[in-house]
């Protein structure tokens, strides 16, 4: 047809997605649409410069393949695990997942590579700006995003905008504390919503219930060499183990608690849960969420991601939205 | 002199506030620099009729007072106790502490009246604006304020503005959720920072200590008829009373935690304690903020708000920043 002819001649804009997380690394070249049209995926080396080597061999290998695809690299967005600083496209503080990942200018490094313009922010602001370009949060004024992983992380969006805070540290919704003398948490403190319900704290009550040959229920079908995973946990639970029910009524309860908390401090009118833990907690946060707000903060919608790659397709977002302000 | 003269000569703009609270009806005239010119006080009455004949005879004799004092009144700012659409002008919901006070209009009656316009805004985001005009958050670009009275309350600023949130619920400082299963809170909650932390929940501590004859400790002042308080237990923890100390101990923690989460929400600079309880908990609340923080968040000032009237200087805030806004 003519359109396709059209195509052909045209490049599409596009932008270079880059992905840092705890197990790897993954390049993208993503579309205005948010379809990604090529992606690139290593494990995340465990040094700095292995780590910097790699992301800088596969943006060159992108930007060459981009070439071949048609598609025009307006820019590169980088959405990485630990805090940082987006005005200057420095990673100031990385997380344990991430070694040898502090005080790193990304900025400089790949804009001098690639000769593109470059931008940097955590992966819980990234899937954020995904749901506002892509997805469910699509004209939504302000929402808030909770990724439920291994981890747990987030995003906010007020006013149409990411919420960075005074030191970038900003919507670190994994670390809400809900409980005082609750289990301990990877950041030092105890209680958190994390140390209750990420992957993590499921798959290490899994664990503790196997140890004590509390987990395995009739029907349950489990390898003895498979290691034991939050997903364990939740098969036992609906197979009417009574235990496993137990932890993960306490995970959803702090997990609800703790959006209950957010509510009461932003007031957004719409949580978007994502993640791999994302569809088992709908229910119930929403479920506590009428239980437990204040009435003016009871109506709002918990829904789930619909999004395949927020972390990728937030990172492309920074580089699609500045490149149509410039346009318009 | 001569500008003393001038002033003789020239009207001074200032506001006229008003604070509807848990016990009293005040009004009070304002001027720019957030001095109180004249107070009226007088107890809040019980129904919704009676406040608002008072609300306006006060309005009305401070209105006819400003013209012997030469001020020109170039607005209305209300602070109220409850929920507040600001942008009507109207209380969607009010405390207990305050009856028949929820789907209020204040602002078409008290400008029919006086033919001036109306701001209305809740008692913890005025004293947020207080703050940010007359006290400790001036030119402080994301602060919060935390008031700790009677019950807990508060107000946000981001990016030099009030966060209203979707429903003009944000904010709800005091019902922030640190146990899953500490004392019951006013709100139908369990374990929020006001049901530990306030002047109530300490109270309900010092009678419950009292009534197991736990409270009074050698050297404390205190008088047979005498109503119990938070006060006396913290008299009696100064003076070596070991169950009066832990019940301070776990309040600073509770609210300490709720103050941390909000620090890990929104990452403000400053958080500027306000309220009878402000000067007990400064110390405490910057101490768990280093103990339980994220290192990025912990560097952060705990200040006490050096405002008398937070309240009503806020509500003036609301008219004297817009007639400023006007005349710039
Ligand atoms: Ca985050
Ligand atoms: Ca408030
Ligand atoms: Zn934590
Ligand atoms: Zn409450």
């Amino acid at each position: 047809s003519i359109s396709q002819d059209i195509d052909h001649i045209l490049e599409t804009q596009t932008a270079l997605a880059v992905d840092l997380g705890g197990t790897n690394l993954r390049v993208a070249i993503v579309c205005q649409r948010g379809r990604i049209l090529k992606k690139y995926v290593q494990p995340n080396p465990k040094t700095f410069q292995a780590r910097m080597k790699l992301l800088l061999k596969l943006c060159a290998d992108a930007t060459r393949d981009a070439v071949g695809l048609n598609c025009r690299l307006l820019g590169v967005g980088v959405s990485t695990g630990g805090r940082v600083n987006p005005q200057e496209g420095v990673v100031l503080h990385s997380t344990k997942l991430i070694q040898e990942w502090s005080s790193v200018d990304l900025r400089t490094p790949i804009s001098d590579a690639l000769h593109l313009p470059v931008w940097v922010d955590n992966d819980g602001n990234c899937a954020a700006l995904a749901e506002k370009k892509f997805g469910q949060g699509k004209g939504v004024e302000n929402f808030v995003t909770v990724i439920t992983g291994t981890g747990i992380g987030g995003g906010i969006i007020h006013q149409n905008e990411l919420v960075h805070g005074s030191t970038f540290c900003a919507a670190e919704l994994g670390h809400i504390v809900v409980s005082l003398d609750g289990p301990e948490c990877s950041c030092g403190s105890r209680g958190c919503v994390e140390a209750f319900a990420s992957g993590m704290a499921l798959q290490r009550e899994a664990k503790r219930l196997h140890d004590e040959e509390q987990l395995k229920v009739e029907g349950m079908d489990m390898k003895l060499a498979e290691p034991i995973t939050a997903a364990h946990l939740i098969s036992a639970a609906k197979l009417g183990n009574s235990r496993a029910e137990a932890v993960l009524n306490k995970a959803s309860t702090a997990l609800g608690m703790g959006i209950v908390n957010i509510l009461h401090m932003m007031n957004p009118s719409m949580v978007i849960l994502s993640g791999i833990l994302a569809s088992y907690y709908q229910a119930p946060v929403q479920n506590i969420i009428l239980e437990k707000a204040l009435v003016s903060a009871q109506n709002i919608k918990v829904v789930e991601s619909h999004l395949e790659e927020p972390a990728l397709l937030g990172a492309a977002s920074m580089v699609l939205d500045y490149a149509t302000r410039r346009i318009y």
